[in-house]
């Protein structure tokens, strides 16, 4: 990694609440560990839009106080913490990327943040986004392109690119994302962390700003699969379940989906371990991408049809470009979307009822593209770059599956990920797969 | 009424049933009589596509058969039913009164038919539909208008005109109707029988052709509100409650959703006799009206795009007209209706909680227009018949609401109709109310 990577990197979650437990490190020196990285490694990286070191020192001092007096909230108790900027923290300001919100100071915390703050997480500030989350290459924001640590002149992958970001470079050892076709997956995937998308629902959505409300999902980003575990543990109202059993993970062959790098192909295939492989029906890739951008597109101009109608020029161009046609898309269009949905649900469930509780795949079929890229040659064609960075990831946001993704190795020395999908219930055994898979990760 | 009324006319089918059981008459007189009142009366109401004697003779003479062999089915058993022309019947055509369909013949029944058949009822044919249940009209049909027994030169109502005339000329005791936006309500209103559109999918709707999927219901016409809940209680899967207690009934001021004739509203009023008014908040009427269309729009678009695509030409043009304008109806826009839909749940939740079970008030502002009639004065302003005629039922399907209409009385020798609306689970104190307003109706 070209950066220095900062204090976090390589710690787990786990590591870092035994040393605080065992009295080697304090919250409020892992917090400054945090505030110091982020200022050293924030131009280079552009991983944080707003660093609140009052506020992160303040909550480490509570979180020591509370350690000292034997209130122990768990795992996350003291842990730095960044917070995707689509995400609302009380008293700091939330930009959603984008100049409409210049200005903004919500005054009050996501049910996510509330939860963060009830495990005693300390937050060190808010990351990056693609403008309103609307782009997985998270090179269009108000502040500019969050970049990959792995190479600055890449994408850090988004929409959570910030997160992404902060997390590869060990400014913070976790952070939130939303994931509304893969924007917690692909940051994770390009920069070489784990990122975990949980089921439709399964963290609650309130006080995040919207992209697509049937398709948005709030998700994690971690070193590790473990830590990512543990935040979701502390994030969800229900509990993962415990008992793991024998995992039956398939490879399901990405072909079906998007042309891949061969190289990126073989590395998570290796990964994942699995001997069987599943393929997807003929033209069920091409359904799973239609219904993916249809829903998209009507849910996120009912976002924004008022903004776009009003004030259009403070919208990045190409976000601009985009919304406007979305807010073309008939709604007939919509109307068979949202039935297609069922149908993709009945077909995909199919692969799950042979007898696999796991599927695995790549993450992205590609390494990090070069910041604002937009074509980019695959397995000897060329494609679009958002089409690609989406392909294996969003149709498990438009089945609302649990998805986790982990590093699989390097490719040219940028990370490549590990997709594992599951149905909700079944995140333990999802966990455990990512376990089996286990490969140090590429730090 | 100018026609002289069939043998149905005025008879209940309680009144039908215990004359069947004491060997009066038998279920084939019953179907002789209805297929020769269909005959009789079919020319100058146009109320039936299909007639289907052959079918109804023998299923009355297995009617006969099993009640002398004791084997009784309830209410329903030997009693002649009209099935809207949009409901499939197992060999018999269904148009959907379009030429679309012309020479389409189903080999299935729908669910409600099936239960039908379960009950022991005798399925005299198939009734006129507005084409493809698309306007309230009840004048653009491939078969040509369905007329008002009351004034053949005026609209039935639709889309269930064959229905409404068929049960209010007495051709049939009972008949089934399907109601998207009041298609039940407002032919049994202009024709002066009793309608009823149960809460959303409790009659389930396989086997009958979309208009809008989550504005459809499947409906049951009668003379009188007795023999709706008599047919109801056979055709949902769960059987209404039977302790009634007090019923309180509040008018709700149709003004806030309509012009109004003030003559009919002030037969209703006096109908309901319900002492409390309650008043819709401002501008609930508009967002009712506004959510109503876009989702009935973009449902129906979706319905029939390749239809409009492939052969537009074989629409009546009223009909594909409309079909064009809602193809148009962006996806942002149905996104905003179904979020807005389940606020207004909310707003009108409030007007039940304020201790009323059931709202009244009139089930269409006016009494029955000219056929083709498109314009009409109504309390003084020119209003588009549709809009009038859909305005007091609409939106009852915008919020899946059971809602019964009953006749009121005459205006000009024209029926006007009660409509009495309550909470799912309420539906013994809607009757309850009914039978309180409990006029003998217009017969």
């Amino acid at each position: 990694m070209p950066v220095t990577p900062g204090p976090f990197a390589g710690r787990t979650v786990s590591d870092l609440a035994l040393d605080l437990r065992a009295g080697r490190v304090t919250a409020a020196e892992l917090a400054r560990l945090a505030l110091e990285a982020a200022a050293r490694l924030g131009p280079a990286l552009n991983a944080f839009v707003t660093v609140d070191a009052e506020g992160a020192l303040e909550a480490a001092r509570t979180a020591d106080r509370e350690l000292a007096e034997g209130a122990d909230r768990g795992p996350l108790h003291g842990m730095p913490v960044g917070v995707k900027d689509l995400i609302m923290v009380a008293g700091l300001p939330a930009t959603m990327g984008s100049r409409h919100f210049a200005g903004y100071v919500p005054d009050t915390d996501a049910a996510c943040v509330t939860r963060l703050r009830e495990a005693g997480a300390v937050i060190v500030g808010k990351t990056t986004t693609h403008e309103f989350a609307y782009g997985p290459t998270g090179d269009r924001s108000a502040n500019g392109p969050s970049r990959n640590p792995w190479d600055p002149e890449r994408m850090s992958g988004g929409s959570s690119g910030g997160s992404g970001a902060a997390v590869a470079a060990g400014i913070v050892p976790l952070a939130l994302g939303t994931d509304t076709g893969g924007s917690v997956r692909i940051p994770a995937a390009l920069c070489g962390v784990a990122g975990f998308k949980p089921a439709y629902g399964a963290i609650r959505a309130d006080g995040v700003f919207p992209l697509s409300v049937t398709l948005d999902h709030v998700g994690v980003l971690a070193g590790r699969a473990e830590d990512c575990l543990l935040a979701y543990a502390c994030l969800a109202d229900e509990r993962p379940a415990q008992d793991g059993g024998e995992v039956r993970t398939a490879w399901l062959d990405p072909a079906g989906l998007t042309p891949c790098d061969p190289r990126v192909a073989a590395l998570a295939r290796v990964a994942a371990g699995a001997p069987d492989v599943v393929e997807l029906p003929e033209g069920v890739g091409a359904r799973l991408r239609e219904t993916y951008t249809v829903i998209q597109s009507c849910e996120t101009a009912a976002v924004h049809a008022e903004r776009l109608a009003g004030a259009p020029g403070l919208f990045d161009p190409e976000v601009l470009e985009r919304l406007r046609v979305a807010a073309e898309v008939p709604g007939w269009r919509y109307v068979r979307a949202m039935e297609e949905r069922r149908r993709l649900g009945g077909v995909v469930a199919e692969l799950f009822d042979g007898g696999h509780d796991v599927l695995a795949l790549p993450a992205v079929p590609l390494t990090a593209p070069r910041l604002q890229g937009r074509e980019v040659v695959l397995d000897g064609g060329t494609v679009a770059v958002r089409a690609a960075l989406l392909a294996l990831t969003s149709p498990w946001n438009v089945l609302g599956l649990p998805a986790l993704t982990v590093p699989a190795g390097l490719v040219d020395d940028l990370p490549a990920g590990l997709q594992l999908v599951c149905r909700p219930g079944s995140e333990h055994l999802l966990f455990q797969a990512a376990e089996k898979a286990g490969r140090p990760g590429p730090r």
